[in-house]
């Protein structure tokens, strides 16, 4: 039954999947064999198609179908703001805010000497490259928020970038840290109550 | 980004998954897209060939890549003793303990009238062709062992396939209900406990 055996194949690629064990992905085989054929076939064409439909945008990383992702491609959106996430899962739950009319910049990973990635491995300086290209063209960023996420790798990541950005003339901002809606102040770490102190706000 | 959105039609697929929420689907598709193309098209490829490659066994109702599954087709199992269970994840399940050495019969399902779910819906009169032939043949089933499980639907189907398979001269015996290994009897169920007592065995 080993190599030959269909079931075992797809178990054995299902359980790469993040989040999936050997006994989930053996009940997905399974249930992907009793189901109805037509559905297995699409999300199987789903799946093998992906890369050949989708790739990063030219400009900002985010996935996109066309040379320009949507965003990108979008003239009501204020291309002057640019987000900067670590990954497109992150610019995704910025749009899911509704509430950022910027565009993205998406670096694909974070700095981590450890791991060995340096600045060349994210796109780093392709976001160089994009402010400056954009100050030569007449319509430069005014701002760029570091949306990396506040962990080791992210702060690393936010404080290079802020150097580096230095001399862009654009305006430097980071995300806020505090406490997260509907948290408890007593159940609050030390650096997040610590750093909600410090960003205090008037209350007008 | 609606419908030629590639991510959210796969998020769209994933999502009927058993056990797969908007969340996983959408995490699932998102790690798709960034994972090395080569395992997303030969998942793609496992998922969309499958109802191609694997069929259900002609005798048994297996899982089979051949006309008959691997179990039918050993020669070293005793194919005088008939296993039924409801499902092939039951099968696989049995198969698992190593302790088993007869064939199987798949139903398919269970009896379940308020679903609409006869004897016609699943593979009972299958397997009464089945011992049928088997005895016509002078190689007669000797023992058929009910192992659907021992809910309403499991027990109604061993009840009605016990009934049905009198006049097969072939021995009918229903798997035991008991203590599972491991459990406390103060936690036991009361029909768990009184089927475990009234099964009780000699201790030699």
């Amino acid at each position: 039954m080993a190599s030959s055996d269909p079931i075992a194949e797809l178990t054995g690629l299902l359980k790469r999947l993040p989040g999936i064990g050997e006994k989930t992905a053996q009940r997905l085989a399974l249930y992907l064999v009793t189901a109805d054929a037509p559905y297995a076939r699409s999300l199987g064409e789903a799946i093998r198609t992906l890369h050949d439909r989708v790739r990063p945008c030219d400009r900002c990383g985010n996935l996109a179908t066309e040379p320009s992702c949507a965003i990108c491609a979008d003239a009501r959106r204020e291309h002057a703001t640019v987000c900067v996430v670590g990954t497109v899962a992150d610019l995704r739950a910025i749009e899911r805010t509704g509430g950022y009319r910027g565009v993205y910049h998406v670096l694909g990973g974070l700095l981590s000497p450890l791991d060995g990635i340096g600045p060349s491995e994210i796109r780093a300086d392709s976001l160089l490259r994009r402010t400056a290209e954009a100050a030569a063209s007449g319509e430069p960023v005014r701002e760029v928020i570091l949306a990396t996420p506040p962990t080791v790798e992210g702060e690393a990541t936010a404080l290079y970038l802020a150097q580096a950005l230095k001399s862009s003339g654009a305006r430097v901002t980071r995300i806020a840290q505090g406490i997260p809606h509907g948290g408890e102040i007593e159940y609050a770490d030390a650096v997040t109550l610590g750093r909600a102190l410090d960003s205090r706000k008037e209350v007008s």
